[in-house]
């Protein structure tokens, strides 16, 4: 039976991991800084109680944090949703490329954690993502026998916070979406036994601001699957237990792109580009659909079968 | 005195650090698994001998590894050297940014490992640049009365190896560049006394293919340099001691990208963008610049202050 994982902090700076049963939260006995530390005392989505208290607490009255711990890698699919692709604008007329790109880990914050937004930073916009964690370590490439689903520990909610307006104009992604707090995950991490991990393939997401849905699709409209994700990186590069792959998100996001207005302007090398990219902020910022203070944005990832919780946190000044 | 560190493998899969004098290395006594853990022993960049063996081995005998371990964040910045900028072919009208993107920790490869082409890849690229360690943590912005290059612990050579092939048309270059082996790192860690670490701002960089030179600059023509980068960082996201940062690579490496015959076809969302990167994926096999089996590349960086050694290494079979 898939379980709820969360971490929540004990004391000032003392993290613990419990399991959550009917709204009841469970400490772990061992003490782990790692989230890999905490994986060794769990077997393939099954918890052993005698490494749990027998006396839990109410989970809402823990102060909850991310269930996974920071430093890890977290590698993210770019474009992996057909209406998020055609609400950037580009082309798709070509193939769908699996885009791989990251986040600093230092962008990890709680479901709950008010997230303020960065000085200098104007277009601020959401991502609801299936987050995956890593179980075992990945250091070769898969090979054809093996599911590369048994490496995958648990799921969680992710949310790929990113600034348009310096993840645009610098083109290349990981500063504009790496600030503190970009990256609220859990609440919970839910561990998958064997026969469960299947469930990924087919989970509704949806994701609301100020109580009006923004994004509403399905794990099972992805252009690249977790399967073959995997695969993909296995030939390139290695995953550690404790690190996780965002697969990207559907459409409804805040930023919308008109190709004709944007990416045909840009893409005359002797115009100013300085002043195209101003431009294109300029406009964006008449969108209502940026988040501003005050907004609050709520998540929630989930089946018949699997329930991953919900996110809602809110926007605070600068 | 700047202090000269290698790693080396003692035994199979047991690495240990010494210090170089005069080609001779001496071990540390003490075993660590990271490199964050030897950073503690040493004191900006003084070094006390009670930590390391009285005896000695010629360094040339000993099995050299990267100076840095992974995991660790390997932060980079493109397009950091005008002349490089100019040669990929993009606008030169426009505001230079600072241009922040990653690569996995497990591409970190010595400064001699034999760099075997991967399946699939078919435009092999070089890219020598300064590298620097991060010896303190970097949790929040630095205030102005800081010295950014106080959280430097030392510098070292590093090769930004690239598939080009991958990269651009992937948009985003960390699939492209990470790899395993596209980082070959060292052979020294030069451990540098904070009044040294001004010499960071002058160093010629130059690389070789075959003995002939293809790069050939100084590290006082990047336009960020490390002062403001670290600065800007420190408003974004975390460093922690063992993170790198490659400042980025001078002009002269093997892609050339003449604007008109590319930049502008794939600006134009109507076209095949397929079409038009494996264009430009066959026109660009048609130079010989690119790395290929049997190719020596040699990098080195240096001034009449400091040397940290040279990288050789070479191509091998897929």
């Amino acid at each position: 039976m898939a379980v709820k994982i969360v971490r929540f902090e004990e004391k000032k700076g003392i993290y613990s991991w419990a399991y959550v049963k009917e709204g009841v939260a469970y400490p772990c006995l061992e003490s782990f800084d790692r989230l890999d530390g905490f994986l060794k005392i769990v077997d393939q989505g099954k918890i052993d109680p005698k490494h749990f208290s027998p006396s839990g607490m109410p989970v809402n009255s823990l102060r909850i944090s991310s269930p996974i711990s920071s430093p890890c890698q977290i590698i993210c699919q770019g474009k992996n949703y057909l209406d998020h692709k055609k609400e950037t604008g580009v082309s798709l007329k070509s193939s769908h490329k699996n885009i791989l790109f990251t986040k600093a880990p230092s962008s990890i914050a709680s479901a709950y954690d008010a997230l303020s937004v960065p000085q200098g930073v104007s277009l601020l916009d959401y991502e609801i993502e299936l987050g995956l964690l890593i179980g075992k370590p990945i250091k070769k490439e898969l090979l054809s026998d093996v599911d590369p689903l048994d490496y995958i520990a648990g799921v969680f909610i992710a949310n790929d916070v990113s600034a348009r307006d310096i993840q645009v104009p610098h083109r290349q992604w990981f500063r504009g979406k790496s600030y503190r707090g970009f990256c609220p995950l859990g609440p919970y991490l839910v561990l998958l036994e064997k026969n469960e991990k299947e469930w990924i393939y087919d989970l509704n997401l949806e994701l609301k601001v100020n109580g009006s849905i923004r994004q509403k699709s399905s794990t099972s409209l992805m252009l690249h699957e977790p399967r073959a994700t995997l695969r993909e990186i296995s030939e390139i590069f290695d995953l550690y237990p404790g690190d996780i792959l965002l697969t990207g998100t559907p459409g409804g996001v805040a930023m919308r792109v008109a190709p004709k207005s944007f990416w045909q302007k840009i893409s005359k090398l002797w115009v100013d580009e300085d002043q195209v990219f101003s431009d294109f902020i300029e406009q964006q910022k008449l969108s209502d659909r940026y988040l501003k203070e005050g907004d609050i944005v709520e998540a929630k990832i989930y089946s018949d079968r699997l329930d991953l919780g919900e996110q809602k946190f809110r926007i605070s000044a600068k």
